[in-house]
């Protein structure tokens, strides 16, 4: 029951790589909002494919459909189920990794709990396709956040041994954060990006892909969310964002740096901001990452995740058979991403804004 | 309710740092297992304060006392109740700290959440005192998993910019993890553990506090647990571990370091393992943590934390009045653990536990 | 989140009345279990409209499509979802509840819970229809439950003052209970289906409904299933139960009976049954229903629900704008069931599997 | 994990009958709220053995120890735990029902679940004694449900075959209400009364034991609370109601007699209702008990349950040895309650105003 998740909200995720549809249920969602669905689909189309030279080229035309929880383009206050129907799949292509587990994939777990039954066509329901459903449940909660001032963009923090520059977690300005979205290679030093994509190209030149890291920002987030021990805002993110195939990672703040730091530096000082009508204490630097103790600060949300390089590269890799005591020499075919990250940058967006949005209600 | 987790397991943490006592309530264990007492009073011991020269010389003497649950010693299938009575505590120290947050500390957010009813003295509720309630948990699940074949332990990666030198995720033998929970400073190369100590003897000496990473292992993890989506290893692990205070970011397998890996080093490729008497399929590296797709794979189950460095340091800080628009520089008295790595080794481990027994069931 | 379930299983109810389709996401089946389709149309066509004179004469044309969780035919482990397409839908019949509740209906609730902006064609998500994706949830655990000896059946207790005899709760035998859902009129004893027919033609003559009660019997459930306290049986069977719409009460074994009994008759005696290969402990009566303390004690578990008139009739009836402050006479046109209680018969059933195959996974 | 309940609040019972003690422990009680220590005595006296001439005379003596969630009588937003104290157990009384399971008591199904390890003594885990546990969550739920104008209380409906009259469940006064908790037999016409007690003295003489059922009313409860499918209120009140030892059914507004009712009777029309400075949109007559589609309406909420006869009398009853293929005839000492409906009433009432309050959050 591990696709079906119930805080505040519901969400249940479901579907295969190719079977017939992948889609999702939100249960929870107030009575009387309106979806744009513009932007709903311009969201979604950060996460397709064969948008990008850097990615697959299989086109996806994933065109969600609305089966509940609409009245005029409004929510109900009913359940909102959205399919995806699947097209354009080649399963003959898969068939083999049915007997022969990729490396770093989930087909020999998956064959490990569920034995010869599982769906291994295309990776089944753990294919990252499924994280098309958890940006429909996601850019949902986002649109509503941002009608409430909470703003959320990720970025490319790196790619190989490229990195973003640090951005300043302090003043993270709004209009600096909604640019992220525009662009196809989101960082915040656009030199960067040239880097970046020729570490993808490398890559994919040498029949490899190539991992990198994601960091997301919050803005405008109330002090108060989140509830102590295992409700906190670190745990409901972490939860979710493990739900995305290829994440391995999370932190949040300084993360891994505090490792190496000295109390004295890692603390954030407080201080009484009185520039704004509203006088509010905020920290002079944003080493906990706006969470404390589990509950936000108000301070910049911020966590960074890792994405591990995609597993199907078309080089030839070990393996072995299943169901014979014998090893093998597998050579995956197929249009594969080089490199998972820009796509993965809209997913980290949806948790987020689905942990967020639930710790709000 | 964020203090209340209901899985498969049941568990309730509560208490605050000075009230009359902490506890908690573990529901879902099977009836007739025999707590192994002595074996869990070591297992408190390591987390306990004041048995080492870097952590706090406040002595807790916390005797845990079983409320409910047992008979004879055995579990009777009733929710189990643990209780440690609070002595020695001395409120008036942290008076101060009602109305002037502590940087990094978890008052501002409780106070945001809370308002002025929140139970400040020492921390409260957030207070790393309550991780001894984690540990009862974990400590009766550990001995449960251990009588299964199941074996959790950790070590401290890192101390400020010492680090334990690289294990051997692949082959880590039983013997050589075993060791590591009778060492006060535990780590796979002890020559380590000077270099250590005096990164936290120089924190102390300037008044300062300092951070670390815990590296976190299980051998003997039956493939297949887990379950796709939010209920994964990584999405459980991750989930609790937030729990403990003072967690700002978890990593399974290569963790961060895949950000920077190619797809062809990252892959594990399979093998029959023909060694033993009854064949498996095992991985020749371990970059996934022994978690493929959210399930175990078989392999040693892998992860790390960051420890963020103490917040109560000597220096002087800058902070605010709650209630008056003011800066105030705050000084924290009383004593402190300089570097509380080497006491969260144990709750890693627990967190570990509780969640890999959870799957289990 | 209502309409999302979490237990051992998971279970999403989506859907409105006269929206695009309905449909249900059942979560934690095991993979390789072959699906009856064809057992499984039956056991829907029982709850059907327009197969029986004194139901709606609305043809449904329920055709499930199952889009994800099927490979060949057989479950893989990922989550069920199946959804049926609405038609033949006429939404200006419904038109004016929009503004004006019809008594007894969910109108009102759902009109001061999301306002003006609830789908009240046909009664939404509040619908009786949407009872059909419960049925397939529930018809898939039946299935399961039957391959493993466990068989729940159920049959109409009473309509308006005419009551099916007391069957044996004590010594049902399986034939006599696999016989009900191959009645159209599912009683123990067929004399009083017609006097029941009666009671529902006298209803409709009159333009008005009737309401009755249903009984169900599981058989063959092992004895140990159902936690203390929140997840005993009763908890989770009344629990789900209550989802069916018009159902208004539930009792367990002896039920009601009970408050006028003294301990001596209502206490079931044990004895040693010797009759069977494996020696069992049986009760001589079974007022306690198959359940002692939440747990299921082996005896046949038995219940019974009320189901009440149906809301819809097509006398006048009072009742107010939501706008102004004004009274009106309503007149509900259509077609609708003058007795819901047959088409009611297989959605305890249903439930009923639901919550029994979830305890015993 | 049956005694971890999680919903908007988060509730854990524990404790065994003659174990150290029996508590628990309540979750996401907002902080700042001042606990009436005197009303909350006074309500567990309601429910406490020994006060009155029908009930047992053990005196059990319950001083509610709280150990976690207050601060000088607030609440402070931490988990509030509360311990009573076990005294004055007599063991050996209850030895021989390890052996022999005494009928229609949760002792044969708790052995079938754990085996010879269950705490049998006085019931263990099982014993009516845990519901003072819930009476402290259900008292502070009540505390604060007051002070926002919701009052909760319940009557004996039927003791035997003596009933209470039928009190008039549209125009419930408040003030009558209210004076159902200060009687020691709480019924709307108090003639019944003395015609109860003396069912409970015909049993008591006769060695026996005796049923009731006993009715609730929640005055005050603001429209649009519960969700639909299984969060509604009936689901919700349900789910609690058989946390409480001999509850076995329930039933809302009109409940089972709602089967023999036609739809124009049992339908409750709407009116405006014109006499309070706010008009409010009410019904004549209440049926559907305040739920309509599992959502609250703003008319009185009410339901009522069956309790069985206590299982524990003195007669000789029939029973087996577990352990030996044996009978035996069972003679049950100590003092018993010959009827447990007084006692049962304030248990009601906290279940009731646990679920309101959690829906209300």
């Amino acid at each position: 029951m591990g696709s079906v998740w119930k805080s505040r909200l519901g969400l249940s995720i479901f579907g295969q790589s190719h079977g017939v549809a992948i889609g999702m249920t939100l249960d929870g969602i107030p009575a009387g909002i309106q979806i744009d669905m513009d932007a709903l689909a311009v969201f979604l189309a950060r996460r397709a494919p064969g948008n990008h030279y850097w990615a697959s080229t299989r086109k996806e035309e994933d065109t969600p459909e609305f089966i509940s929880g609409l009245v005029d383009g409004r929510t109900c206050g009913a359940p909102i189920t959205v399919i995806i129907r699947n097209k354009n799949a080649n399963s003959a292509e898969y068939k083999e990794f049915a007997s022969i587990p990729r490396p770093s994939h989930a087909d020999f777990a998956a064959f490990m709990k569920y034995g010869e039954f599982w769906d291994s066509a295309g990776g089944g329901h753990f294919s990252g396709r499924l994280s098309a459903a958890l940006c429909i449940a996601g850019g949902i909660c986002l649109q509503i956040l941002e009608r409430n001032g909470i703003f959320i963009r990720a970025h490319i923090s790196s790619i190989g041994s490229v990195h973003d520059l640090l951005f300043d977690k302090v003043n993270v300005d709004k209009e600096t954060l909604l640019k992220l979205s525009e662009m196809d290679f989101p960082v915040f030093y656009p030199e960067v990006a040239e880097r970046m994509k020729l570490e993808i190209e490398r890559a994919k030149e040498e029949g490899d892909s190539i991992g990198g890291s994601i960091g997301c920002i919050a803005l405008g987030v109330p002090p108060g969310l989140g509830e102590p021990m295992f409700d906190g805002m670190e745990n409901r993110i972490s939860r979710l964002v493990f739900a995305i195939p290829a994440v391995k990672g999370i932190e949040f703040g300084a993360g891994f740096e505090a490792a190496s730091m000295r109390g004295s530096v890692h603390n954030d000082p407080f201080y009484w901001d009185l520039s704004q009508e509203e006088a509010k204490i905020k920290t002079r630097t944003n080493h906990h990452g706006g969470i404390l103790g589990g509950i936000t600060s108000g301070m910049p949300l911020t966590f960074r995740v890792v994405i591990k390089p995609t597993p199907s590269i078309t080089r030839e890799q070990e393996s072995v058979y299943f169901e014979r005591k014998e090893q093998v020499i597998l050579k995956i075919k197929g249009r594969h991403d080089h490199c998972i990250v820009p796509r993965a940058v809209p997913c980290i967006e949806a948790v987020a804004a689905i942990a967020i949005y639930d710790a709000l209600i």
